[in-house]
């Protein structure tokens, strides 16, 4: 069965969790979540070519950002964006590019908060079929309650001062929920590194349009190690999956951000 | 079968219809649609501990809000984000939570037009099988023309005025579908309270992240009777269910507009 | 089987392809993909009032804007949003409204880009049944690599100089991939006139609340010959498929490009 990126294959182990969903049983419980080349060719060989020759073939290949951060920033974009039929593929290949089971557990966790309760479930049911595949066991996950990331207090104070200001007259529900779930336990939480987390929080935030929130979270992605020229190629690979324009409207914060770090 | 949100039994009175879904055509007909808590589990330990601890075990219990609006705000996020596999659980629950067939019908009616026809269409298809299930009868939906509630002429006068000025040189269709099918027809309609349609309508606009359209909306909810303190709980709930960004972005309108009224 | 929009056969040539789906395979390779009206109505008897009196009954016979042009602005509006629920319906009616299966190939593979990858491939999805029942073939579709239109060099140079100075600093890989695929390739290709191009590109940036890139692609689909009067309609058409919020968001964007160009 010729995938609709099937050229990924040479791009390095792509394997036979995808080709098993050809027939059978697991086949039947994702219905029309894999399209082959064939299935994309029969309404529109230029989309098919797009794939193959730019995407596969050009995007994926480019340096600039290596192939496991390009896995988690589109598994990012497509669970922000509930679009379960590309899911089963972009897991498969994201365990490939060297994305652990642990750490796809995490990213769909994370994005219950920054994208919605909705979207998490909706990648889990996905998931849960791609990890009995690849026969993920229950010690490769991440405990429910693990042994929290060291704190640093003065950052949190900050943020926990800015936000009790800004948004205290508001929502203290929100404030208090935001300090207490995100800040002091999710964003602690020690199976995704702080950089990959923010990495996945600032790709749901260009795929979503959310243009108002990227400053924030692109300077804590820097701030966590993401390089101006990552930041850049995160940019230019979610205009392919999130459509061109989410990337454009990200231009303009993306540029205040990287003008501030300079002085 | 232990469910996603089975802690929710101890809430209240959620019952056989969603045990029903568990085998035979029921479920067949919704395939995916409901997780089992194991379900998460197998994927990510930590949601499923955070569904069961701080949104079943915290957030549906708080004061600020009733379990009855916050199932119409839940529904509300997920319809206007399509989000159709949560929409069997939480259409089970709102009934249980006390909001009537004839509201849930409401509720996607007018979500047609403030979400889009296509939301409507897949709340549909999910709620006719939830419906069937808990024998809604064809005399609790209602009819499609009813008498509608008195109109208040001065304020239609003012929006109507507002938006010919403001629309009209730009989309007269625009403004004439406005008036005559939202605020002379739908707006009317008597088995949605206005303040449950405010209710409905702001929370979509969170969901949706249309900031532009939220002050409007979210004076003419407290004007029909939601209190600042629900409202400050609504942005709180939405959170979860729409995401941290979408609740952060309404932050600084929700002022503009709680300061307004304070004048 | 009544569809929700039967009544559309009033409108035309809305045949057989619809109705084959009511039973045998081909049904069951879209379930739950088509309602019928009784199944609207055993939920929300006023949603099946208005799909029949205000939208197919009003709306869509509207003078302002033909069917033609509203079946490539509902399609567009449908695959920005991932609504796959009620594209078959719409595939059909856009078929029988006039829009060629090349340019349907052509709409689905331009959304790959304005929208992002995944919507194309929903889209795909649902196509290709379509196509299949309506027996599309192979010849009817645009080659993969056609001849391209004439380039308007003054006008490109323009362009790529304007993006290179706001772009370039940020990301110069969207400004490479912007030039390359998009401005010397997909808007070049034949098989969908740039008119309707524009009209695709204009209705998905309505339809997912992008009004930062509205100005341009207003404007320029206003130079490829998009009236005043039919962009005007545009709005209010999109008002019903992708909600009332997303039109009243795009009246001052559209206002300031109208004023503009009667300078």
């Amino acid at each position: 069965m010729k995938l609709v990126s099937a050229a990924l294959i040479s791009l390095g182990t792509l394997t036979a969790a995808i080709a098993e969903t050809g027939s059978g049983p697991a086949r039947a419980s994702t219905p029309a979540s894999i399209l082959s080349s064939a299935d994309v060719r029969s309404v529109a060989p230029a989309l098919d070519k797009y794939t193959q020759d730019n995407l596969l073939g050009d995007l994926w290949k480019r340096p600039g950002l290596s192939p496991r951060d390009r896995s988690i920033v589109t598994l990012s974009v497509l669970i922000a964006r509930s679009q379960t039929i590309e899911m089963p593929f972009h897991l498969a290949l994201a365990l490939d590019n060297g994305v652990k089971p642990a750490e796809i557990s995490e990213i769909i966790t994370h994005l219950a908060f920054y994208s919605g309760w909705g979207n998490a479930t909706a990648a889990v049911a996905v998931a849960k079929d791609i990890f009995a595949q690849r026969g993920v066991r229950p010690d490769q996950l991440p405990p429910a309650s693990p042994t929290p990331l060291p704190l640093d207090q003065a950052s949190e104070q900050n943020r926990a001062t800015r936000v009790q200001a800004d948004v205290g007259p508001i929502s203290q529900g929100l404030v208090n929920d935001t300090g207490r779930l995100l800040f002091n336990d999710l964003w602690l939480r020690p199976d995704l590194a702080p950089r990959d987390r923010s990495l996945v929080t600032v790709s749901s935030l260009i795929a979503g349009g959310q243009v108002a929130q990227i400053p924030y979270h692109l300077g804590r992605a820097m701030d966590n190690g993401l390089t101006q020229e990552q930041a850049s190629e995160v940019i230019s690979h979610i205009a392919f999956y999130a459509g061109w324009p989410n990337a454009f409207s990200t231009v303009p914060v993306a540029k205040t951000v990287f003008e501030s770090r300079k002085k």
